[in-house]
């Protein structure tokens, strides 16, 4: 067992409010972060999965095929996109990087090889916050 | 003559685009940087201003003073906003990290304390993209 | 089960002694880190917390919470001091880094809120070396 | 229990190819990572070892001692070589990161001190590419 | 004037070594640079240019074309190369990052747009061994 | 004419005070970095020196050199001491990065080899915080 961690980027506008609240809740819950014109980031994410060696290869699996999944299945659709509006597979989601970790780790799992498994999504809003998620299977 | 430079950030939303273009030529010249909902970036604010040494505090100037000014003038009204709406010094500025570096060049270098002279302003918008400026000045 | 991560800073002077050693015995074993006149670090610590989604917010808890919480209980206690002499937390504990890691851990897990588990404190020394630790159950 | 880790550097070079097969077969597999004329890369190895703290030393170990383990078994054999050619541990393994991985694990392990494990090693082989190994005991 | 900077990256094997000396020669000056069987680096390309701000687009230039030059002048040519063998414009150049520096100033200088400088071309070698070159006019 | 810099790193103590004034006058001007018992930092010292490239060896200088110059001068008298007590060379001299800088620079420049020039000594004291000394010669 080996694991295998490829670094991405996207950058994108979001804001944080929920529909079902007043601005003025919103204002009080998500502060700044609420702006009813967006702000954005540089997102930064690390993506791991594990599994054997092929004895072939030497690879777990080819770091440039992770590579393509995470472009084509994540950067793609969210790179200098507003996550709130113009993301299909962000529908109804408040684009917190808690929600973003957990819809994009859905989104990458079912591309992975046969016989390779996604152990954790990292997603780094700022260069000092970052969340993790490591699937609906740990809970602690 | 000494160089002292400070490291602030602001996380902000913006798009590029000419308001006297169509939105064609506007997605022509800029790509998806033109999207209509806006995207975001963990800017990265490197400021350097250079003097002498004051003998008695072996300080240029005081670093804190430095980035309060920076903090005040520049990342407070910034952070988390749009820059193409929420920011008045940026009123009628296409929001390109060139013309921020010049903005945030004239909204500083009013508030440095005497005998400090402002020398450079670098922007990263991305951390492989980075604009600097070194005022009016500087003609090549 | 979602994780969160913050990362803060702080500068301080340390030196590592065991006062019932003599100055021969802890220049053996410590080397230049027994300096009796003292040295120091940028600490950059990295606190990781665990738990489940609040469906309203999209938080696990809000980071600027658990930003607070570095401050007060850690950075500010911390920060521009002396870990020898000038921090009652530390009373009696060697400050070596995984003392530290330890002292933090005590320190902090006290204030996190209800349903917010604490599940990692990371502390650089330098960019080279660091030490983590996942609080007293974790005996491996 | 507590984890300590250090990081080293090596810069080495080396070719992906599998030698029971065709040029064309190693192309097609591994792409211009087959290069007949090699290429290289600054690694960067991240080692972390866990165990409990020495109440005397306030240590898990000495890091300068990791560090030399490091040096002496990892660093001087592999820094300025090529890893396919003139590294006799390396010899009939294709250095792939997961190989090279698995192989420094080996070479590591059995000079820890006693009472102290080995919890990982890792690999970085660009910025962006890292490869983790846990030892053979872990089979998720 | 404004300046613009974008980071790119290559990873290539080489060696130092004078052709006209001996290998004992070799060795002494160049030491375990100069392995026969070479070593290898991960390259980090950072190039500056400078000139005006068109004031249509907010643009000293566009930096997808920059990254576009860099792309097709340098790292395509030099990513997963020999840089002593596999590069027809470095035919004859002994690949010391000095020379390197110059040669990748050579190769982009006469594909920037009109109205654009070229100011720098930084090559890290290693994270902490980099060299600038500002052009054949910079003379001090 | 190329630039070639190299990073090295030391960690020391310091206070910020001025011996000819009270108390309550360092607390006043240098805050929490006057305290009485230390703080400290890492500090990184990055250093430019410039000249011409020997054709023989491609080299301005051989970097190993440069770094041996950087820690013999610099980074074995400094590293794991107090700036304002342990250090012949900056008797006398209040230890603010800025006064540091002058220091070193006078420190590493007569030890260059004939025909290299010193170009510059930028040290950080945070990972937000550098200053930069170019010579006496520069006075704007």
């Amino acid at each position: 067992m080996v694991f295998l961690t490829r670094h991405e980027f996207f950058n994108a506008a979001h804001r944080l409010s929920n529909p079902h609240w007043t601005d003025a809740q919103n204002e009080a819950v998500f502060g700044k972060c609420a702006n009813a014109n967006w702000h954005g980031h540089n997102y930064e994410l690390i993506v791991t999965v594990k599994g054997s060696v092929n004895t072939e290869t030497g690879f777990l699996m080819d770091v440039k095929v992770l590579s393509q999944i995470l472009q084509q299945e994540v950067c793609e659709p969210l790179d200098h996109k507003n996550l709130n509006l113009d993301v299909p597979f962000l529908n109804g989601i408040l684009p917190s990087t808690e929600n973003l970790c957990i819809a994009i780790w859905n989104r990458i799992e079912p591309h992975l090889p046969k016989g390779v498994q996604l152990h954790r999504v990292k997603l780094y809003e700022t260069p000092r916050i970052y969340v993790e998620y490591f699937g609906p299977l740990l809970n602690n």
